[in-house]
């Protein structure tokens, strides 16, 4: 590729919208162009870049006896209503009705019309386990898109899906799958990690689910990890337990203490001299689900924050929301005096497992500027449950007390999930046994964010002059500026250029008509692995092209005829 | 691919929707399943042959320096009312809104889209020609979707778009992509024709437009074409001129006849004993422009048909419409009687080139069960215009007189058209020429239809049993089928599968517990070049393969260690 002869230019300026690094360079490199909010034109340039991760997910997939398919992307209304996703969705699907009126809208997802493909297909247990898997587009509708094509609308995924007789037939399938993902994220050149996940609503208890985090500080999730003992969860499904803890014992009676305008545990523990331990957190939650309500009160250890997905889990709520006002009054709990002594009406009471129930604590008076002290929850308690309900924190041990845990932030670019009958059992879906007896195949969906990843890899490998590819899905491996004014060198660039093209380089030859500087900036900011330059002055005096590698700013001259050897042993060091 | 192990499988009843061959042969093969009208999911054998056709297309593209980007498939309306389609693309546009009540649509063409991203990157003439192209997803909303994937609503297409300074530079590029269709097409093995075409809405006057047309009796295209002048084109666009024609020439005036009844060509030509040539057929059409509407009056000889796009055209009509029957009795012109002499309220009239204005003709005399005879247009006529008007038929000559023109049908898969400056002029899109002036770019744009090449293919190559694949883009080459009930021969072919596929062929294997029938059935149905057939009979007695070449039919046996040659040197031969 001439650059004389591209659509491809770079941009001084970041543009407000762009937040995050990956967003800010792909535009400032010239790789999208905003078609709206949330769609982007994939440029040639990054395009390349989606094919070879495109490539390298087919094959891994193929390698596990992937079929692969494509499924319509506009798919009609009818299936999401068997299966009663089409109004739990909501929000995110885009739906929209044709000229005959009929319910339509662009798949997010495809568990629904892959169960539909399926049930046509299969109809005896010596065909299982199937394993299909498609690369398309798909769409979620954000209100707010942002982050480019780390949160687009429009955006390329890869979704498999596998159907199975027994549970060991899924567990063997997904650990296939597992490996596959290391494999693609070992190609791809990106650093990662495979953390225990929350099933949400997709899954059943028993659901094994992994996410695959590129670890980055941008990232949005939290990632809880011990090095030592090797594990890693999603810090909303992270199970740790805390460091010996102080508490406070006694046999005395539950007592009042007056703390005026102190609304806080923090205010309240200063006011008393005591840690923040030694108090209780108490939180009203409501849980929802389908058309019903549940309120809930939950004590947490003064310092320790809620995990609410693990609470939403234990509910088997929808949607979780903080208790509105209303719901306080009616439970006459005053803000900031909430505590579970002496309810006026009754509700579920739940304490997190590090509460030690036998020990005292400060809680809530249910009175304005009251607060109470020895509150031994077993005895002064009432009726309670005790799960374990708290955000897992940096310095925390692992459950087995082995090792400490820290946090890093990851962006997760897969996401694999074993969804037990669920989806086959709402579509009546059936496949024979040996018996000929029909049961509902366990079902698996394993998704891969091909754009996102790129995004990904971006906000991974990038510095303050612009992206940093790594070589198996960087866009092209050269960079090749030629930096001199006269025909006689124009020409030499053109031979140089042909010359490595033909050796099977992936190579883009700037022969605008553009200084040293302008040239070196944009070559940075695209980021290509081996910047080569041919400039007037150094092959004048040496016969020499200089060659700059971007991963480790090293520096190096080469002849002409070293070209190649040269190119080659640096591209097979490049990561 | 283990069929035992696969979705796959054939039906035996055609669905009754399925009217063409190619739609029935792909339901009844397995290769489609239908998501909703219009819609299908490409299942992973048809899938295979959708990448071969998109690897073919890709690398001809590439070869002319196309540049490979994705536009996103969901565009906001504001580009399209930039360029005033909005409205005009009408019905065929699938347009709805988003959660943010913003205008979008699912693209069916990216015209507009490709203007935008052009106009942001480049500024200078130098930076041209600019080629780019993507392969992609798009949408037509059909009212009546039909046929399969020659008509879906949803399909995969490759759409180019080039820009250029100069109509030379244009004409240039225009027969690259010309050649490159061609390649397209002979690689994928399929006969076709080219045609010129009318251009339609798109292109200008002077817009070269040329279709690709797959040749299928089966085809709703007519090409005329003479094998001698290499003339070929749409019918729609087609000229051509009748052989010699036996005018009637006299100097008597006009004359009534009374012709009770008689409300047709035919029926006055046979009680006057005239042949049709000495009669005029009189048609009035409404061509609508805008909110304009312009009535007309043409005249054809007695047994020529109007071609309505040259008279659309010729009007620069959006629309065109027979004059409705409130229109005729404005005009007082009573059906079956209307004519050219005497017109009661003044309308445009147009004759044919083919009428010769000199000859006197028997025409419809605006009186109810009465004709003219003696009519002389250049006598009587009035005020008039002569131009291309008449449908080209089998028998014509080609205008320099040459030849006699045949017509076939065809299937268009391919179209290139020169667009002029009008997406350019119309989004204000400019570059600057060598002497900084700004100038609308010409563009050019060029469309594949990949997956309705698909359909093409098979209304093209098939017989009764099934789907006759031509090699290129077959999902497999090998059907290998095994006929034999034992566990040792089951493990013989497991064998024979594995050494093939080691060998780099494609190949099924059809390990499924059936009998021969039922496999010969399903391998003739999904029509891949090759059937390998391990029956126990033919080995155990003479240690044979069976081998069957779908397209020729011939059957050939071979023994073990001759298979890998015998397979090659057929696969060489085959088409």
């Amino acid at each position: 590729m001439k650059l004389s002869k591209s659509l491809w230019q770079t941009y001084k300026e970041t543009p407000a919208e762009a937040e995050i690094p990956s967003h800010q360079l792909m535009l400032r490199a010239g790789l999208l162009h905003k078609s709206g909010a949330g769609l982007y034109h994939y440029l040639p340039f990054v395009y390349r870049s989606i094919r070879k991760v495109e490539q390298i997910v087919r094959e891994e997939m193929d390698a596990i006896d992937g079929q692969e398919l494509i499924m319509s992307v506009v798919t009609p209304g009818e299936l999401w209503q068997e299966s009663g996703r089409w109004d739990v969705m909501g929000d995110l699907m885009l739906k929209f009705k044709d000229k005959g009126d009929r319910d339509l809208c662009i798949s997010p997802t495809n568990e629904e019309t892959v169960t539909d493909i399926f049930r046509k297909g299969v109809k005896s247990y010596k065909q299982l386990p199937i394993n299909v898997y498609q690369i398309n587009t798909k769409f979620r509708d954000e209100i707010r898109p942002r982050f480019g094509l780390m949160r687009a609308r429009e955006f390329t995924m890869k979704d498999a899906y596998t159907f199975h007789m027994t549970k060991e037939c899924i567990d063997e399938v997904y650990d296939k799958f597992f490996k596959a993902y290391c494999n693609i994220l070992d190609r791809m050149g990106l650093e990662y990690t495979a953390v225990e996940a929350d099933a949400g609503a997709m899954g059943s208890a028993d659901s094994k689910t992994h996410e695959f985090q590129v670890l980055a500080e941008t990232g949005e999730d939290e990632i809880v990890y011990c090095d030592k003992t090797g594990y890693s969860a999603n810090s909303e499904k992270a199970q740790t337990k805390r460091k010996a803890v102080d508490y406070f014992k006694t046999d005395k009676p539950v007592a009042e203490v007056s703390t005026p305008n102190m609304a806080t545990i923090e205010d309240v523990c200063n006011f008393l001299k005591r840690p923040q331990t030694h108090s209780l957190k108490s939180l009203v939650y409501t849980g929802i689900k389908g058309e019903d309500e549940e309120h809930v009160l939950v004590l947490l250890l003064g310092d320790d924050e809620l995990n609410e997905v693990k609470l939403k889990n234990h509910l088997g709520a929808d949607h979780l929301l903080p208790a509105a006002g209303e719901v306080l009054r009616e439970y006459e709990m005053p803000k900031g005096f909430i505590g579970p002594y002496g309810l006026k009406k009754k509700i579920k009471v739940i304490f997190d497992n590090e509460v030690d129930t036998d020990a005292a604590y400060v809680v809530g008076a249910l009175k304005v500027d009251l607060h109470l002290e020895n509150f031994i929850p077993k005895r002064d308690g009432g009726e309670f449950e005790q799960v374990d309900l708290r955000l897992a924190k940096a310095g925390d041990l692992t459950l087995d007390g082995k090792g400490e845990v820290a946090v890093k932030r990851g962006i997760e670019v897969g996401h694999i999930f074993q969804l037990g009958d669920k989806y086959t059992k709402a579509m009546s879906t059936t496949v024979l046994d040996q018996n000929g007896k029909a049961f509902h195949p366990l079902m698996g969906c394993y998704g891969f964010g091909v754009t996102r990843s790129i995004a990904a890899s971006i906000e991974q490998n990038h510095d303050e002059k612009g992206i940093i590819w790594p070589k198996a899905i960087a866009p092209y491996h050269i960079y090749f500026a030629l930096i001199a004014k006269t025909d006689e060198y124009h020409q030499l660039g053109e031979e140089v250029y042909n010359d490595l093209k033909k050796e099977g380089f992936e190579v883009i030859f700037d022969d605008r008509k553009a200084g040293p500087g302008f040239k070196f900036k944009d070559a940075d900011l695209l980021g290509l692995p081996i910047r080569l330059v041919l400039g007037e002055r150094d092959y004048k005096e040496k016969q020499e092209f200089e060659i700059v590698h971007r991963q480790t700013g090293e520096k190096t001259f080469c002849k002409r005829e070293d070209l190649v050897s040269t190119l080659k042993s640096l591209l097979e060091k490049t990561k």
